[in-house]
């Protein structure tokens, strides 16, 4: 069902409402009526009498015609009776800003909230909330929420908010810097309609352009990053990423050992899918700004121009556009000359370009425009500290207009420049720095925007060999039948063959050729180099069986052995795959041994990932070098690394039993790449088991 | 000499003084004045007449009573002139606020510069400038500046900004939050009064608690962190570093392939002097008020509680709380049990504690208290979106006072809050981030002032080898030269000994004792291993011999041979040292191969180094678990390395002829510590000359 019900009601009803402005259910109806709803407002409370001029129906029924909208402002206690009699009446959507449900720790409200949805769902009711602030809606003229004093100017901006607090401290930043505000929507516990319908519906609302998110939990993870990868490919979409709901799960992962941190994790995939992650309050609101005014004007390319009449705030943005991934190269003798035609001898002309203050304002023009004609230049930033001449907003509104570059800002004390900046819709930011971050916004919603993507893998069919094997829940598979699995998705593994004694183990070897490793074969596993579990480099059919004979001395005479082919040296990865419990099946890759232990280097991605997503991940982590070949020795090529992991997250979207697999060493050298050592664990009982010994550093192939 | 005169004068004189207060000479003349200086103010200028009430003088030599500080404001072709003048005056202090002098690019700038500090320092002149925007002291009455509308409020912070348009932004900081400022002052181009002596007497001045710094470039770096050291001891010192002046550093950095990229040898360098160094011009700002109002309120641990009646900042504090290194530690169930007496069911009782806005006002008290009153809890972040109660406020500061814990906050939209939150000096931030930020100040300058720092080692004397050496400039030592340096200063060395044909290695491998390794000697090196120039693990007198006969077929007769005791495993280090333009003799340390070259993973500290600061160092290393043995290998015992730097940092100290030192590698486990390989590289014509092949890896005793 579409949301125009919600968005642009027709009419209005206002369960609970009052006459008394400090209660809430007053507050509601005031603000309703003073947002200039245009259809009917209908207060009901079986007081009756008359709220703001309006008549007060004793209940919903008794309106006595349709309502789109219904407002539910009464005590938590009496909101499954609202709800009931709205379902009944016919209302498509109801708000409910009572609180005291799902979210309550203790008590009985998940079990009053259960008794909403039941109730809702039956009489095709849909409902926003609990335990939210309200909608928004400016082209319906329709304030049904706790805030008042909203902005009048029209706006292109939408917020969906899981906080109420943020939803105050959002309407308080656009009041603050003059913006519009084109729908907000606070969805509370989100029992019914979700974070992803919302953003789904703004994604089609031609009066939207930037949607700007606060979230803490996804509902349905998965769900929600679909409709993020749709609605990023139609218009900007900027998320703050709260993380309570992480503690817990962070511990679990800490637990389990995983690699995959969950909040990691999560902020990989809402990357992934194309979201703008703010790393601050203060980014968020700034980034979602400047994508509002600089929609149709994004830098083309990484490079800045940073011009100003001011030396230290230009020497603060130069450090922060560097640490930010902007580069701010110097500009071309041609360019340099010009500006030395127009600027005091003492000016500083490279990039950044300082004016100076006694730049005569007839210049300004000549020299932005000089700088911004610059093909290799993606936009600027202007700064300017007290000194307040209207040509030098002039100067950057003109230069924008002709070359169509975003010009971004940072001002102090100078009320002409901010005034021509804001009819030209230059935006000005409180701090250096902030411009900077704000600018990187932009670039960063250009490379979304110019992202290929690629394309999908197709899902690929369930593990043959896993349903041939039908493993108990819990159980942790043997490195062979692990790398069976990878081979079916097209994951290349070692060669390498079981033997039960050492006869076989010299034939398997001579089948394989030589040299070859043999090692015992364990279920579950654990650190078989550390137990004498593993003998490399045998290279004739004599040392096999030494090598055999002597395993089952150590092990017993019923172990199996597993002969590999020894494989040549490369550069050690690690692929690992978990499920979190938010996003899904995630992928990590990391270089092997040290990196991905001792640093943490690993870079994520959920499944279903492209190729595309996954050399960009590979390109995120900090032993990149690494795999293009360090200290002299060999690289791999990043294609069948990638290719890879791809196909890890085909298998682990097409066996939801595998709750984690992690491949240990993955070895490549080139484009070749080998699989040596593979552990498979199953969901299932395991998560309350004590666990089998984990896979914790380089292992299998004796590496 | 003491700033007395320029911070606390008894007469001031502006030459150039106008009457036009468009003018800069006007316009300082009337900041004076409506400064309320006590003492007389004198106008000076040929013009003569009279401005705001005060007689000009045709020239400073015509005022007829001693002048402490002069603001010259001429023209700067004029500038040498009123110099000269002011000093035959006996002027004690001019401020000179004309530019166009070093700082600008083209022109006679540096000339007349050069003049204005010739003639000063003649006639016994000081002087701050030129380029800058003068100086203000609040309890002199003294502005001296560009700046009006300075704030009357009293203060405890000062300023000191080589940026003058940093001193606007800090002066419309200070008056939007209602702080005070006891001094100011802006440094321009430093020629005669620098950074470092400005700090030196606002150390020694009682009216000032907090010192915040805008530092672009430090003129003479070592005095300039010698006196920050000192300050930072008594009281905190809060720097915004701009980078300006690196970039062409940096440059040469990358161009010599220097572990140590000067940027970071610099913030290292302030860091361990005890400054607190900002990352933001908002988080500079932030903490030096923060600094002001909570100097003696620090917490005593980094275990915060946040505590909130809006959910959604509180989990934005909380994770900006742990980014940050923080704790946000459950609290006990004692305390938790308190605190569900007060809140209602829903409440979140855990660490962060959110009251909700049902709670009763009465309430907020018992609660607040209940959490500050845990010792394990070093203070709190109070967090407030638009609940307006006075209680609240008044809770915290009821707790803040009795518990002696910092409280900082975020609010929104709640005048009486912030109000009672301002008479208890409790600060209120705009973001709830920035408040994180603002209290992680708090602690770190708390760490500061707990820091034991550790004694210097003495400074020790010269090489006695390189003096015998007594090798030319720009050259580069062999291994056994570098290493019989860093046994000089106590840094252990491989033994080894030269041999020049077989028979003399086979008794140097004898007296060394087997496994030994064999490779030949050469300056300049590069990669030995590569160039097949080593041979490891040589188990006895024949296999030394055979790899000997081959080095010298391979290398020449005539080569040096190097014999060497095979070093044990362990964990590779790489230690390094060179000399920073701005602050003097760096030493970095990193794990051996990729961490630090991949990754670059290094750790710096500037000479002269404690072995505390050395510790510190180590502990920042991203790859310090593999110090601790990570993988399941031994790890190595931090005090041997720690010594090691400091050692190298009394080396570069005592031979400043030594330009460059890597050792590579350094093989520590448990407490054996053994530099295997390494690089002198003097300074001199080596700069000039492309320079020998770098150490690039690892390399040495074969590894």
């Amino acid at each position: 069902m579409s949301l125009d019900a919600l968005f642009n009601p027709r009419s209005v009803a206002v369960i609970g409402a009052s006459r008394d402005p400090r209660k809430i259910s007053g507050w509601v109806m005031r603000n309703l009526v003073e947002g200039g709803f245009a259809g009917p407002i209908h207060p009901v409370n079986p007081a009756g009498g008359e709220i703001l001029g309006r008549p007060v129906a004793p209940d919903v029924a008794a309106i006595g015609s349709p309502v789109d909208l219904a407002v539910i402002t009464v005590p938590r206690a009496r909101a499954a009776e609202a709800v009931r009699a709205c379902a009944a009446a016919r209302v498509q959507v109801a708000v409910i800003l009572s609180s005291g449900f799902g979210e309550a720790s203790g008590g009985d409200g998940t079990a009053l909230q259960q008794e909403l949805v039941a109730t809702a769902r039956a009489g095709g009711l849909r409902l926003l909330g609990p335990n939210c602030m309200g909608v928004f809606s400016a082209g319906a003229g329709l304030n049904a929420s706790y805030f008042w004093d909203l902005p009048r100017v029209p706006g292109r901006i939408a917020f969906v908010s899981q906080s109420g607090a943020y939803g105050g401290m959002f309407f308080a930043e656009v009041r603050a810097r003059g913006i519009g505000v084109t729908k907000f929507a606070s969805i509370g516990n989100q029992v019914d309609i979700r974070h992803q319908e919302v953003m789904a519906w703004l994604a089609e609302d031609p009066e939207t352009a930037v949607i700007a998110c606060f979230v803490e939990e996804m509902k349905d993870g998965p769900e929600f990053l679909r409709v993020l990868r749709d609605t990023a490919r139609k218009k900007p979409v900027v998320i703050l990423k709260a993380g309570r709901t992480e503690a817990g799960r962070r511990a679990a992962a800490s637990h389990t050992g995983s690699l995959a941190g969950s909040r990691e994790a999560v902020l990989a995939a809402l990357r992934q899918a194309g979201a703008l992650v703010a790393r601050t309050t203060e980014e968020f609101f700034d980034v979602a700004m400047a994508l509002d005014w600089y929609g149709d004007r994004l830098p083309a390319n990484d490079r800045v121009a940073i011009m100003t009449v001011s030396g230290g705030p230009c020497v603060i943005a130069s450090d922060a556009a560097e640490e930010q991934g902007l580069a701010v190269p110097p500009l071309r003798e041609a360019v340099r000359e010009t500006l030395r035609r127009h600027l005091p001898f003492f000016a500083a002309l490279g990039n950044p370009v300082d004016m100076t203050p006694q730049c005569e304002p007839d210049r300004y023009a000549a020299c932005v425009d000089a700088v911004l004609a610059e093909p290799e230049i993606g936009g600027c930033l202007a700064l300017n500290c007290g000194l307040d001449s209207a040509a030098f907003g002039q100067a950057f509104a003109a230069a924008e207009a002709r070359h169509g570059k975003p010009v971004v800002a940072f001002t102090l004390a100078t009320p002409e420049v901010d005034r021509v900046f804001r009819e030209h819709r230059i935006a000005v930011f409180p701090a250096p720095e902030r411009a900077v971050h704000a600018y990187r916004g932009l670039l960063e919603y250009a490379r979304v925007r110019a992202r290929r993507g690629g394309a999908a893998l197709a899902p690929a069919p369930p593990s043959a060999v896993l349903a041939a094997l039908a493993p108990p829940a819990g159980a942790v598979l043997d490195e062979v039948a692990g790398k069976a699995i990878l081979r079916e998705y097209g994951i290349p593994a070692c060669r390498e063959a079981v033997a039960r004694d050492e006869a076989e183990a010299a034939r398997c070897a001579a089948a394989l050729g030589f040299p070859v490793v043999v090692k015992v074969c364990l279920e579950g596993l654990g650190h078989k180099s550390d137990r004498g579990g593993v003998v490399l480099g045998l290279r004739d059919e004599a040392a096999v069986r030494r090598a055999a004979q002597e395993l089952r001395r150590r092990f017993g005479p019923g172990v199996r052995l597993l002969v590999q082919e020894q494989v040549p040296d490369g550069v050690e990865l690690i692929l690992g795959a978990r499920r979190d419990p938010q996003v899904g099946p995630v992928v990590a890759v990391g270089l092997g041994g040290v990196f991905a232990e001792a640093l943490r280097d690993v870079a994520l991605r959920v499944a279903p990932l492209t190729v595309e997503d996954a050399l960009e991940a590979l390109d995120e982590l900090r032993g990149a070098p690494v795999l293009r070949g360090a200290r002299g020795r060999p690289g791999v090529a990043r294609e069948p690394v990638a290719r890879a992991m791809a196909a890890l997250g085909q298998l682990m979207l097409a066996n939801p039993q595998v709750a984690e697999l992690d491949i240990n060493p993955l070895i490549g050298a080139g484009d070749r790449l080998v699989a040596v050592d593979a552990l498979v664990v199953l969901a299932g009982a395991a998560a309350d088991a004590p666990g089998p010994p984990r896979h914790g550093t380089v292992e299998g192939n004796g590496r």
